[in-house]
C-alpha cells in the first residue's frame, strides 16, 4: 500500500424523498444561486418543479442556467461564469448527471478566477477558490457527485479535458434512486460502463502489487454494478437495483477505492475522450469500445492483476493466461449483453480516422502525464477496437 | 438499501513518515493542546518524542494527560476534563489506540459541557460542542480514529458504555503502520478480532435483505483482516500486512460499510462490554469468546445472511445450513489459530457469573435499545461460550 491523504468532505443524502432537502442544504451556503441543469428532461419528469419549489421555499433567489449538453461544452460553461458574475451568485446548484455537475464545477471555479476557465484544464493554473456547490443527481454514472473532478469539451479545439480540485467536491449531494427510473436503457448501460471503467482504470494501472483491501473493494463494486445494471434493464423501476447501481457508481470514483494505490492513470478515458470530443458519442458507449482492447494491451505488459480479475470477478479457475483472456472476453460479452457497443464500427467511426483520434488523444496524454503512450500505441489499441 | 446520510469529515494521513505532520495539523486548530496517551509504551518506542517534537516545532503549548488504561476509566477522563479547563485547552491530541482516542473524545466533549460527562453515556444529554481532536494511531483495532464513537468504563458502577457524535470525528488522524510493528502478538490478534466484530455486527444485524454493495465490501474486509493478521503474526515487521490490517480496521467502523444498512445493533459488543467492565479483560479477547455463540444464536433467527457469509468469506459450497454452521466454526477456528480465546473458561470466568454478566449487559441493552435481548437470551448466549 502506498502513502495517501484521504479527505472527502461531501455529505451524501441518499434515498427516497430526499430531493426536498436541497433548499435547506443550499441555504446554508448562499442566498443567490445558479441553477444548472441539462436539456429539459427534468422539466418533464417533475424533478425541476421539486427542486425549484424547495429552493424558493428556503428563501433563495434563483438564476437559471439550463441547457447543458452531454459532453458539456466550454462555451456554455463560459456563459454560466458570466451569468454567475453578473448576478453575484453565491452558490451553484447542479441538477443532473455528470455533464451537469461538471459544468457546475467549472462555473464554480471559473467565476472565482481572474483568468479564463480553460486554463485550469490545460494545466496552466490551479484552482484556489470556488463557489460552493450542491447537487441533485439524476444519473448513475460519472461519480462527479462525490469528487472534485470535472471534464469539459472545448468545441473550438475538439479537446475533451479533465481536471479537478478537492475544493470542487459538492458540499452536499442528494442521491434519490427513484430519479433514475426514467433513464432509458442505453444510458443506464452507458452509466454502468462508465462506473466499471472508473474502477478498472485504478485497478489495472496501480503499480503497487500489494493492495488487497482496495482490490476486494473494487472487485465487489464491479460485480455489483454488473448485477444491478442487469436488474434495472429488466425492470427499470426496481428500487433496489437503481439504488445499488447509483451508490456503486458513486463509490467507483469518490476516492475511497483509490486511497493507497499510489499513482494511477486514466488511459482508457484518455483515448475515449477523443472519441466523444470528435464524434460527440456517449462517453460510456466509447468506453465499452476502448476497454477490451486496452485491457488486452495492458495485460501484455502487467498480466498478474488480470488473472486475479478473471478469477474473482467472473469466478474463473483456469491457468493465469486463461483467466486473463477469458476475463476480458467475459467483460466484453457483458457490454454486448447490455447493448453497449464494442467496436468503433458500431459508433460509425472508420479505421482511417485512427491517426486523427490518436493525435487528439496525445494532447490529453501529455496533460495527464501518461508518458508511456505514443501515437503508435494508441493506434494499436484503436486497431484492437475493430 | 435504506435511506442514509453519510458525512465523514476526518482527514486520513496514511503511511510511513507521517507522524511529523501532527504539529502542523494540530496548529491549525488551537495553540494550547492536551496530549492524551496511555501507559508509557510510546515513551519506549520513540513515538512520544516524535510527537512532542512536532508539536513544539509547530509552536504549540503542551499539557500532558498520560496514563490512559485499556478499558479506559471515567475517573481518568474526568481528571482530563478538569485539566483541560484549568489550562484553557483548545485542542486534544490523542496518541494511542482506541482507549486513548476514546478518552480524548470524552475529554473533548466533557470540557465543553456544563454537566458531568457521564450524562452523555447514559443517553441523558447529547453532544453539542467539542474541542477539536487530532490523532496519531498506534493500534489497528477500534476504528475510533475515523468515527465519532467512544466507549468509557465507569469503574464505580462497573458499566462500560458507548456513545458518540459526528462532532467527535478526529479532524485529522495520522496512520503510520510502522508504529504497530511493536504491538505484541496477542494485542495484534485482539485488534483484528475487534475489527471483524465491528463488521459482523453490521453485517448480521441489518434487517435489510438487499444490501449487496455493503455486503461485498464487508466480506472483503473480513477476508483481508484475517489474511493480514496472519501475515503480521508470522512477521511482525511486514509493512504491507500492518498497512492492510490498519486500514481495514479503520474501514470496519468508519461508517462507509454501514451506509444504507438502516438500523443496526451492537449486541456482541453489548455483551462483551460487561466482560471487560467486570473482569477488565482485553476487549478483543472478550469478543472472540462471545462472537461464535452469538452467531449461532442469531443464525437461528435470521439464517439467510449466515450461509452467504460461509460461502463468500470461506468459500463454502454445501447446503445453506452447512455453510452457516461451517462458516461460524471456521471463524471460531480462526480465533483459535491466532490465539484469541473462544471460551469464558479461558478468560477465567465461571459459569456461576453468568447472571451477573447478563444483568450488567442489560443496562447497556436498554441504552442501546437492543429490545430483543432479555436476561434469558443473554444467559443462553453466555452458556454457548463454554
Amino acid at each position: 500500500m502506498q502513502n495517501f491523504v484521504l479527505q472527502n468532505p461531501t455529505t451524501i443524502i441518499f434515498g427516497t424523498d430526499t430531493v426536498p432537502g436541497i433548499g435547506r442544504e443550499t441555504a446554508a451556503l448562499g442566498r443567490k444561486v445558479l441553477l444548472v441543469y441539462g436539456q429539459g428532461s427534468i422539466r418533464k419528469n417533475g424533478i425541476y418543479d421539486q427542486v425549484v419549489s424547495s429552493l424558493l421555499g428556503a428563501g433563495l433567489d434563483i438564476v437559471e442556467h439550463g441547457g447543458v449538453q452531454p459532453n458539456p461544452l466550454l462555451s456554455h460553461v463560459r456563459a454560466g461564469i458570466a451569468r454567475a458574475r453578473e448576478n453575484g451568485i453565491e452558490a451553484v446548484v447542479a441538477v443532473g448527471g455528470g455533464s451537469v455537475i461538471d459544468s457546475a464545477k467549472a462555473i464554480a471555479a471559473g467565476a472565482m478566477a481572474d483568468h479564463d476557465v480553460w486554463q485550469f484544464f490545460k494545466g496552466k493554473k490551479s484552482i484556489k477558490r470556488v463557489l460552493p456547490i450542491t447537487c441533485v443527481l439524476t444519473l448513475a454514472a460519472a461519480g462527479s457527485e462525490m469528487n472534485g473532478g470535472m471534464v469539459i469539451t472545448n468545441e473550438q479545439t475538439s479537446h475533451k479535458f479533465g481536471t479537478g480540485s478537492r475544493l470542487l467536491n459538492p458540499r452536499v449531494s442528494i442521491l434519490d434512486p427513484t430519479l433514475t427510473y426514467t433513464v432509458p436503457a442505453n444510458y443506464t448501460a452507458y452509466g454502468a460502463v462508465d462506473a466499471v471503467a472508473h474502477i478498472l482504470e485504478f485497478y489495472f494501472t496501480t503499480r503497487d502489487p500489494a493492495t488487497p483491501v482496495q482490490d476486494r473493494f473494487m472487485e465487489g463494486l464491479v460485480i455489483n454494478i454488473m448485477e444491478s445494471c442487469e436488474k434495472v434493464l429488466q425492470q427499470p423501476r426496481d428500487y433496489q437495483g437503481r439504488a445499488d447501481l447509483m451508490w456503486s457508481a458513486t463509490l467507483a470514483l469518490n476516492g475511497w477505492t483509490a486511497a493507497g494505490l499510489g499513482m494511477v492513470g486514466f488511459p482508457m478515458h484518455m483515448i475515449e475522450h477523443s472519441l466523444s470530443a470528435l464524434y460527440n458519442i456517449a462517453h460510456g458507449a466509447g468506453l465499452s469500445v476502448i476497454m477490451p482492447a486496452w485491457m488486452r494491451y495492458q495485460a501484455g505488459l502487467h498480466p498478474a492483476k488480470f488473472s486475479q480479475f478473471g478469477q474473482r470477478v467472473f469466478g474463473l479457475t483456469g491457468s493465469p493466461a486463461q483467466c486473463t483472456r477469458e476475463g476480458i472476453e467475459l467483460l466484453r460479452s457483458w457490454f454486448v449483453r447490455v447493448n453497449s457497443p464494442v467496436t468503433l464500427a458500431e459508433l460509425g467511426i472508420e479505421a482511417e480516422d485512427n491517426p486523427l483520434i490518436a493525435d487528439n488523444a496525445l494532447a490529453l496524454a501529455k496533460i495527464w502525464r501518461l508518458k508511456n503512450y505514443d501515437k503508435e500505441i494508441i493506434m494499436q489499441i484503436l486497431q484492437g477496437c475493430r
